[in-house]
């Protein structure tokens, strides 16, 4: 695929003119990282921003208090590095691989530069925050309900990434126990408890450190009001 | 105050040129709101941007499941509304008056012609959302690790809102129990026992529902790990 056809993938480009598309070609840097290495580091400088064209990144962040938590995990397509790059500063988050991924990367004055030419771009950019804004309100609601609301949310939302990055196996999620108590921020036995109702529903089940969703379409309706 | 001087003061028009905000003023439209009156319906639909020139908005969101929360307040001068304008379909929460307030409304088709022209604009809409995003990722933190830390997070952010807002009373924080529970997402019992805590150490007082921080430098740099 050419570098062109990459760009015209990620949502950051989504109706964008040829021109923009060409010239971002034209001056962005290729990337690649093993499982486990680190994109951007927290607290550190740094205005690039990652266009993830294969692979997934996990997002953890250090909050006030130096309370630690996954935030997120990102499929290509998609970006990371645009919160540096927007407020200026130190990186907000430390971002690293989780399979092996490539990306293409802008610095902020060449993403000036483009942007103002075609504004499509921070429509775009603004709309995949936005999206963000809701997916973040929705899981502090369903993190505030109930242990089994929080794990629907997170599951869900991996489950719909996995789907739409095309993954053959979008249904065996990467999430064993540490995985998932440090997304859902519970502990190891809270976590048990609460993936125990969901196998004894035939839902869900935990092989090799895994977690296989044998009725994903059923999981992801889960209504937690419904017991 | 000028239209254009209160245009001047949101951060969406933070650098923007003269004829952008000349623009504006023209064709925005004002409204007002009593406390308690609503400014958006969740999954009602409209494009309108609402900018708030004076007052403040409580946020609620029924998230999947039928789980609702109240997910932040924002003062003037700040917006809402660009969920929907930016994603389109059905508005994404409530936004109702806690004070009397009035707004500036933008229509969609009139700020894309407006940002097309000076792309000022949208740099500042995708920082807003930036911002909250990593504010959303902190109180999520927060909010995984402790009452007190949630407690902490919530009541801080608000303080500084007030603050910024210019409030003779910053530290006077609209927020009983019902409030208090509502954006936490606890029950009472667990507000109590965090409150206590808090009381005990000389830092909030609870008088004719509203919270009263009465050392609010020290209440922010608590340290939720600490004890």
């Amino acid at each position: 695929m050419s570098v062109a056809e990459k760009l015209r993938q990620n949502p950051l480009f989504a109706g964008a003119g040829e021109e923009a598309i060409r010239e971002v070609a034209r001056v962005a840097v290729a990337y690649q990282y093993a499982p486990g290495e680190v994109l951007l580091t927290q607290d550190r400088g740094g205005e690039l921003l990652h266009l993830l064209t294969s692979g997934a990144v996990r997002i953890s962040r250090l909050g006030s208090g130096q309370l630690e938590r996954t935030v997120s995990e990102l499929y290509a397509p998609d970006l990371v590095g645009e919160t540096a790059l927007l407020l200026g500063g130190e990186r907000s988050a430390t971002v690293t691989a989780t399979m092996p991924t490539t990306t293409l990367a802008l610095h902020r004055p060449h993403l000036e530069v483009i942007a103002r030419r075609d504004p499509t771009l921070l429509w775009n950019l603004a709309s995949i925050l936005a999206q963000r804004v809701c997916d973040l309100n929705d899981e502090l609601i369903a993190a505030g309900h109930s242990t089994d609301a929080a794990l629907v949310h997170v599951v869900s939302g991996l489950y719909a990434q996995r789907l739409k990055a095309g993954l053959a196996d979008a249904h065996i999620l990467p999430l064993g126990y540490a995985e998932l108590m440090e997304r859902m921020a519970t502990s190891r036995e809270t976590v048990s408890r609460s993936l125990k109702r969901f196998q004894t529903r035939g839902l869900l089940s935990m092989n090799d450190g895994r977690l296989h969703l044998l009725q994903p379409d059923a999981l992801v309706a889960f209504d937690p009001e419904g017991d």
